[in-house]
């Protein structure tokens, strides 16, 4: 994603109630942010924020968390949010790469959305479906383990269907071109609106263990 | 496949040095039938044999039977294999589903090309990758289970990758869109020349447990 330099960014994301500033001191409590104990779902690399905010609107009795590394990205969610009062969705400005130091034990569901692909074999450790993630993702789930995957890249959906199977994850769902499949309950984001639109097979994997 | 009437069918297949006639006399020792101890490798539904010819020409190593129930199609395969002097290649004409009664702890591998994908739900056991056949393949693999699969039918690939997973298999190699990797050593069927020439995608899919 190419990222632009918004003006007054941070300004914006450190006001918003959606923001969690403090996000390790809510690590293995994070019930208590929602004030219920309703299953938690969290999205990283949420761009934008159209597939998570659309989440947190049809199911009130599930809580989101989308995480975003870029300011430039996470203050468009930010800005959708504005009108919004949404108890059930909050968002963290963070590295996946930390994940671990933020949640313990409490996550119920991860989605990954059109992940970078990391094309490059020297950095595969970096991809959201590696080895070095799927191990990570062990210490923040609650009980069962689940993961939704969609990607127009067939590369990294391969790596994926690999490494998630390996790892012992059993497949739940799967689609080799989504669009076609009319799936009821998709919730497109913002990337996979203007991709499928092409006529582009959008992939989905949906996992558990 | 639509299937035509060949005249003098059944009279070439069984004068066919390469036709197994009295294929569960050998259940269980198949070997000896090609005097060594060189692993077995089957194709179910070997269609006109393209595929399993050309194998059995670059793996002299390896021994090959081709399985097809259909007179006007292995009569095909009895034809271009006149001219041949192929020691490890040997076919059978029969139908899958009573594969148990044929081989017994022996097969290395498995192959599965361009399978009948059976579309209706009513169909599904009918399908090579249903848990009815892997229950069966259980039964004739000999150590390690391998199965490697082609095909063009994305719903057949799907299902597969389901129930082979669901049943324990992992990922060795996968593919969505073969002939755009170029993969070495890709033997391409007759089906598979005239369908990848259009332009339509070919997943692979290579499994082990």
């Amino acid at each position: 994603m190419r990222l632009k330099h918004v003006k007054g960014a941070s300004e914006k994301i450190e006001n918003s109630k959606y923001i969690i500033k403090n996000e390790t001191a809510h690590k293995g409590k994070y019930h208590q942010l929602f004030n219920n104990n309703n299953p938690i779902h969290i999205e990283i690399g949420m761009g934008k924020g159209d597939f998570i905010i659309e989440k947190a609107k049809q199911y009130p009795n599930t809580n989101f968390i989308g995480i975003e590394r870029y300011d430039s990205v996470i203050v468009r969610a930010v800005e959708k949010l504005e009108q919004e009062e949404l108890s059930n969705l909050k968002l963290i400005r963070m590295n996946a790469n930390d994940i671990e130091e933020v949640f313990k034990n409490e996550i119920a569901k991860i989605y990954l959305n059109f992940s970078d692909p990391w094309p490059k074999d020297r950095h595969e450790k970096r991809r959201l479906t590696s080895l070095n993630y799927l191990k990570k993702y062990d210490n923040i789930f609650h009980n069962e383990k689940n993961i939704t995957i969609k990607t127009d890249n067939r590369k990294l959906f391969e790596f994926s269907l690999e490494t998630l199977v390996n790892y012992g994850y059993k497949i739940k769902e799967i689609s080799l071109d989504l669009h076609n499949d009319r799936l009821k309950n998709n919730i497109e984001t913002e990337y996979e609106k203007k991709f499928a639109s092409k006529g582009f097979p959008i992939y989905m994997l949906n996992v558990y263990k």
